[in-house]
């Protein structure tokens, strides 16, 4: 049934750092007819991501900022429920960057792939197979190189990418050094997602443990976070380390930008190397690296967590809790549609 | 005829940040007779590199620091003038890690390369057929993949590696942006190195200058300083950027490390690198690089400075100065010797 009300959450004003619940607003609007070429989609899933900072700050960033009175940019993964594009079909399972809203008309431009593998939850094209996944798999693989026996320390070593990051590392042959916040996090680490050691930054003996942890060097440093965690890694690092600049989570603002340890001469001395990874730079591998990561979820290699809130009314508020540290694993919002079965 | 006594400048005690005249003392030491398998080398020249302060810190570098008491670590050119070693005959021009002393004994293996092009002034093995030139060459080229067309920015552009980026970056097709000190430094960048613009970084404009000569952002930047120039230019890097941490000339102590405006946002929006280069890391290819420096000095298409000190006396104090900026160019201490003919 072609639904008539489409609820979206826009962006109402500015952020400066961390959008709160305040910057959003839940409004609705009428769903156009389709024209040629178009596909309307239901968003069965929100995803909820610490990128999503940038996309809302005037700052310089990768992409333009969302506009103010615009549906907030999100990826989602939903179903196709009408179609008047001769590559997608009625019931077609898709991710794109289809907004925090019910439903999406797109030329196609928006969607990312079609979501193929029909034995998994739709959820994961989000997470594990999504964004979260691509982002471990192809930043750790083509900035980190790995070689066995490397020692591979990760910062938000619980959360979304770097749950992900440690278990394709230990499935690489490296050693995985965990970082993460509180002891409930630590044992998630441990237990769920295989590191072979993990450590509280919050504990007040956090810079020994570290270096204990790491008596050969850090080989490859997963780095989501900026400050402190990396302020602490930087002086263990080995002679030819990657450090891989992924997320900047610990940073409430960048502007002005914050002041740390200078970088440079732990880069000369170890001849080391710290590069910023983009996904945007790997599109044309997407579906190269889901089939990947698929195969290893379906194999019991590669764990994932989820914490699904429902209902579109969380989104506003949903990205101020990542900075907070309160999720682990994948956030994301579940829609509740009247017509829907998930 | 063989030497009976020899000069040499010893670590008298150990510097905290930069090593001053006090730091060391000119002693006279007798000269052992030839073993088999020796060679002794008469120091022409003597090099006064930045990385010296390294090698006489006791923080973690890329080398054991030189012990008190030992001579000074230094690069030198010289001549064979006895030898009992297979591969080295007497007249034999050398280069190596000699030390600041008037004589060197051998067993070869601080012989860095046999000098071969005869045509050529012997100081240039410290120089731009040196360590100087085959820095600038091979951090240039492997960290910075340049591509014609690319917006380079250098810093000491007036420097021994930083002139020779500048004129390598232009045979490469680059566009080139040299950063140095002073309105005379300028000027040699612009009429002697070739530079397409040169920015005096202690003038009052310096950002907007900077920000002015780089519209289309910085490619590369080959930084042989760290601190302010650093911090002016990362907000300019282009997407994809290749930053070449070479040296840290501008910051006088490590220990503490000093703060600045934390990178990991301008390498993460841009997907940029930051690398250390350590020409250790290339020693194989030493004759190659050299090989083809020599082309292109003898072609007028690679220009040097040298700045010559004569006597061995003018040692101690001489790598303060160039933390100072007092050199332009390659900065040699001449030998004087009785039995010398340069």
């Amino acid at each position: 049934m072609y639904p008539t009300q489409n609820r979206r959450v826009i962006l109402k004003s500015r952020p400066l750092g961390i959008p709160e619940a305040e910057h959003f607003e839940l409004v609705s609007a009428a769903v156009p007819a389709l024209r040629a070429g178009e596909l309307l989609v239901r968003n069965d899933f929100l995803s909820i991501d610490p990128a999503m900072r940038g996309w809302v700050n005037a700052a310089a960033n990768y992409a333009n900022p969302v506009a103010i009175g615009e549906v907030m940019r999100a990826f989602t993964a939903g179903v196709v429920i009408a179609s008047r594009h001769p590559r997608y079909a009625e019931g077609d399972r898709v991710m794109g960057l289809l907004g925090w809203q019910e439903y999406a008309i797109t030329d196609g431009s928006a969607v990312r792939r079609k979501v193929t593998e029909a034995d998994l939850p739709l959820s994961l094209a989000l997470g594990i197979l999504g964004l979260n996944g691509v982002t471990a798999y192809l930043a750790f693989t083509e900035i980190g190189e790995p070689r066995p026996g490397d020692t591979v320390v990760v910062s938000t070593a619980a959360g979304a990418v770097g749950s992900a990051v440690g278990q394709i590392a230990r499935i690489a042959g490296c050693r995985t050094v965990g970082i993460t916040g509180g002891p409930q996090k630590v044992r998630c680490c441990l237990d769920e997602f295989g590191f072979d050691t993990a450590i509280d930054y919050k504990s007040a003996d956090f810079e020994q443990v570290l270096a204990a942890a790491c008596p050969q060097g850090v080989n490859i440093y997963f780095d989501n976070t900026a400050g402190a965690v990396s302020d602490a890694v930087l002086p263990h690092i080995a002679r030819g380390a990657r450090i891989i600049v992924c997320g900047t989570a610990s940073v409430a603002s960048w502007d002005p930008p914050p002041v740390g340890p200078r970088v440079e001469r732990h880069l000369l001395v170890k001849a080391a190397r710290m590069q910023g990874f983009l996904g945007l730079d790997y599109e044309h591998r997407l579906d190269e690296v889901v089939a990947r990561l698929a195969a290893w979820v379906r194999a019991g290699q590669l764990r994932y967590r989820e914490e699904i809130l429902d209902g579109i009314e969380q989104a506003p508020a949903s990205i101020a809790g990542l900075y907070r540290g309160e999720n682990t694993g994948k956030r994301l919002i579940r829609m509740r549609h009247a017509d829907s079965t998930c």
